[in-house]
């Protein structure tokens, strides 16, 4: 953002709306597999200049880290949110919702793996981060006694993204991903 | 196996040892992560000549795929022998083992994926295997009504798969494992 930007409020309205139709058709972009998408074509996708498109993101890296974080943002917003009958619904809900957020940013974080040298921290502050917003979730559904006390968080995490990388259609895995949310509940059941 | 070797019984016997001598110290060998064994090295551990080594594996590939063949060999073998009170104790005991084999044979498996270009259809191959053995003992785990309905054989196998990609140290991992297990009992419990 220029000096302009951050002293015009119309200049300022105008680099958010302009970052935001970035951030939505790059999104858009990658969530093809295997996309090998140019800088150039998310310029033109988003209807934005280059020089616009540099200002707000100076590399391809600048730009898939962004999309990143704004997906983390949104499932650590979930783990706030969630409303729902018992601890443990709520909990299942938003590890629903992880796996989808898992899917979904499945080719943002591959890409974002070969361009980043220092991706690996990247991606552990990530996970940080989501590990301290659904915390409290996953802490209100043991002491309720609707998840297994011999797990911890970590691990049921590692577990829910091992299947999110399990190859398949919504309907094959869909099945999986139940039998570990089954697999969860207390025994004896 | 030369001509020589098939028409003496000595020599034949030579032969088969030498080959179970290559093939324990390559086992041994790529059992730790990340080594770069040489074929020199292999043939030094298994105290063969570089010429009997490469008259019995003409190069890495054919070496790794003859260790990774054993190993689902012995898997196969596994899903034929167990006894147990239950059909359903019979198939998570040998899905317990089935996990084994895939930790031990990841750097095979992965060193394998380097070198050989048509190893999508090697390992597509001894999946095949591994479903063929196991699946009547799966069968009759379901029909006893200890494994959920709604999973098929391969939707459980690729979990399982996909747990023991998950890294960590084995106490890490063996409640992950649990949680899977019991998430394969039937509903409602």
């Amino acid at each position: 953002m220029t000096f302009d930007e951050l002293t015009s409020p119309l200049k300022r309205a105008d680099a958010q709306r302009n970052r935001a139709k970035i951030l939505d058709a790059a999104r858009a972009a990658f969530a093809i597999a295997g996309a090998q998408i140019s800088m150039a074509e998310i310029s033109r996708r988003a209807d934005v200049g280059m020089a616009t498109l540099y200002r707000n993101f100076p590399g391809r890296r600048e730009l898939l880290e962004a999309l990143y974080t704004d997906e983390v943002d949104a499932i650590c917003d979930a783990a706030n949110g969630f409303e729902a009958e018992t601890p443990g619904v709520a909990f299942v809900n938003w590890l629903n919702r992880f796996y989808l957020f898992l899917n979904s940013k499945r080719h943002v974080g591959s890409e974002l793996l070969k361009h980043s040298d220092d991706s690996n921290r990247f991606f552990s502050v990530n996970r940080q981060r989501v590990l301290a917003a659904s915390r409290p979730l996953f802490a209100a559904a043991q002491s309720s006694e609707e998840v297994r006390e011999d797990v911890t968080l970590e691990q049921v995490l590692d577990l829910v993204a091992a299947v999110a990388h399990i190859p398949g259609e919504p309907q094959y895995i869909q099945p999986i991903l139940q039998t570990v949310i089954d697999g969860l509940l207390p025994l004896p059941r």
